[in-house]
């Protein structure tokens, strides 16, 4: 749908820029995902996009390609141009400086050092500004990066993966290829794209799981110039880890969350023990999320069992889910997808709103999002 | 795809013979759903499709349409054209009388009494005959009739509604509304489009069902024009049903299916008992399908809880499978969508091959066929 306060240039220059913002997807974090596109004469003049936190950010290289051009140009960027020195100077600054004249970002940057800190130091330099393009196009971008700046918790994806009568491992626990190889090379991009993957000890000791991302496996071609590791974090409320297992062979940073440390392994340098308060003897786990944040952890892929994803679901720390489903019939005997408590009315029920469904091999994959209540 | 030993104009005139035949699909049975299309230089001269059982066949209301103009026209049926005498004269016979000069037909009829010998009257009176043209389309526009009248069975389609997580109610019971009031609407063309719904005693009492068609909640204009309501089939192998239930206010037909006769009360008279040998004291499940097929009953839509659901799909009896899915998460603690016996083996498992997906209001639908070992 068109916003009539813009035109139908401006929608599709600022679409290219998205287009441009989601090449970083697998790269830019803690940074956000950001395209810039810049246009003179109804022609695009300079374009890029944000790669990697401490390098250029997008206006950066679009105003490299423009030059001396783009003086008099207009700017399409999919978030606020920043206002203040982090690793890079403002980029406010380097618009002023290169003789903009015209600045529309998608939408304001949620980021308390910025905040719409950027549009007025661009506006008192005589530059006309706007925002409110593409929006939730720009939003999407960004879901683990926006949450955290306006909530302090990561945005957490929950991963599931069941038969069509919902059911993860038959009574005696077998489990194995449930869903397809294709299901499971698209869990390779869910993990690509995050910046945590968040388990739980009985998961990764039962399926002897690395948690690691299989960049062979992944489809898409912008992944293959990553190679960027999300951190593993994993809760062992109950110390039940060992250095042994798969998880510790492959070398890439792991958190531990425990109640209290343990001391009685040696375990290798990439491996932290993070001590998380108790609650019922257990990891806390709003305070596990928002030490996470603390972290700049944007994106967390939840891959764990009936569990630790349903306490999760109860501490209303989910926001979205992605269900594999694979088509087989496994029966009431077989292992439930999710634990959660007996509600006594549906009224007390989660419910979610489907947002995307589509197959997948033999599979169906849906993305859902948590309604709040 | 199109099949290169037809023209592309053959697969267009036999692509509106299939949207014609569909046209009758609430009304036809126990008849198979026939659409025509006569051409003459290229044009569209007469089309019909078959309405109702014992009413005139679809080439019968394209050949009247097309008057004298038929002689040397091409026919498009969806199904071989019938060689034999039953309510009304066989339909080769009214091509060859007409002067028709070629038919083709989608597929063969597998009625034992025709089953080729329609396209080799045609052939006898010198009629150029071909068939093989959009048969899955045609095969799908008779789904229950080609089944029966291949193997003497109805073709079963299971149709279940649960949470994301396969839960059907609390546990407690509560489940009402689970789905949207647009599954539910759906749920209605189900069954208009079936000869049979098929239930448990159980489930009748528990929802004191009526699994009559609600003709008002359809979408479908074809539909409007129906009032057929599906028999109602309901297995009661302990004679628990009585007759102040819901079900039996409703007037049309409902057959009991039991192992014994229940003569303690009176019953309306739409309603019959049939006797079915039983097996470990419950109706024979295999038995009553055969006997609702004697009974001509093509497609029988399965409404039935966890357990017949399950019994069903163990007798190899479910063709397919419609799962209604709500956005709702119930828990481990809630009831499961099917109950099937407890598997050791991921290979035991029943396997489905999903067809269609689709959202409907804020749930999803999808048809999975049950693949055969």
């Amino acid at each position: 749908m068109l916003d009539s306060r813009f035109s139908e240039r401006d929608h599709f220059f600022m679409s290219r820029a998205i287009e441009l913002a989601k090449q970083g997807r697998f790269t830019t974090t803690p940074n956000p995902n950001v395209g810039c596109v810049l246009v003179k004469d109804n022609q695009i003049i300079g374009e890029g996009f944000h790669i990697q936190a401490g390098g250029p950010h997008a206006e950066v290289h679009a105003l490299k390609m423009a030059g001396d051009n783009a003086k008099g140009a207009t700017a399409y960027v999919t978030l606020e141009p920043c206002s203040h020195y982090g690793r890079t100077p403002p980029c406010a600054e380097g618009l002023i400086n290169a003789g903009v004249s015209r600045v529309i970002a998608a939408m304001v940057d949620p980021n308390p050092e910025v905040a719409g800190r950027g549009l007025k130091m661009l506006e008192d330099a005589g530059i006309e500004t706007d925002f409110g393009l593409l929006t939730n196009e720009a939003e999407a971008l960004n879901l683990g990066f926006l949450k955290r700046m306006r909530t302090n918790l990561p945005y957490v994806r929950c991963k599931l993966a069941a038969s069509l009568d919902g059911k993860t491992a038959l009574h005696n626990g077998e489990s194995k290829w449930i869903t397809s190889s294709e299901s499971r090379r698209v869990v390779q991009a869910l993990r690509a794209e995050s910046c945590a993957v968040l388990s739980g000890a009985d998961t990764v000791i039962i399926d002897n799981a690395k948690l690691n991302v299989r960049f062979d496996e992944l489809d898409e071609l912008d992944a293959k110039h990553s190679t960027r590791q999300p951190v593993r974090v994993i809760i062992d409320s109950q110390n039940r880890l060992t250095p042994e297992l798969a998880l510790f062979q492959q070398e890439s940073k792991i958190i531990i969350a425990r109640t209290k440390l343990d001391n009685s392994h040696t375990w290798p340098h990439f491996v932290e023990q993070v001590i998380v308060k108790a609650t019922n003897d257990k990891v806390d786990l709003p305070a596990l999320m928002a030490m996470l944040a603390e972290r700049s952890i944007n994106l967390v892929l939840l891959e764990a069992g009936a569990t630790l994803a349903g306490k999760m679901f109860e501490a209303n720390l989910v926001d979205e889910l992605v269900l594999f489903m694979a088509p087989k019939l496994m029966g009431h005997t077989s292992k439930s997808l999710i634990n959660l408590p007996a509600f006594d009315a549906m009224s007390q029920v989660p419910e979610l709103e489907i947002k995307t469904l589509k197959h997948v091999g033999q599979d169906i994959c849906l993305h859902a999002l948590v309604k709040r209540n």
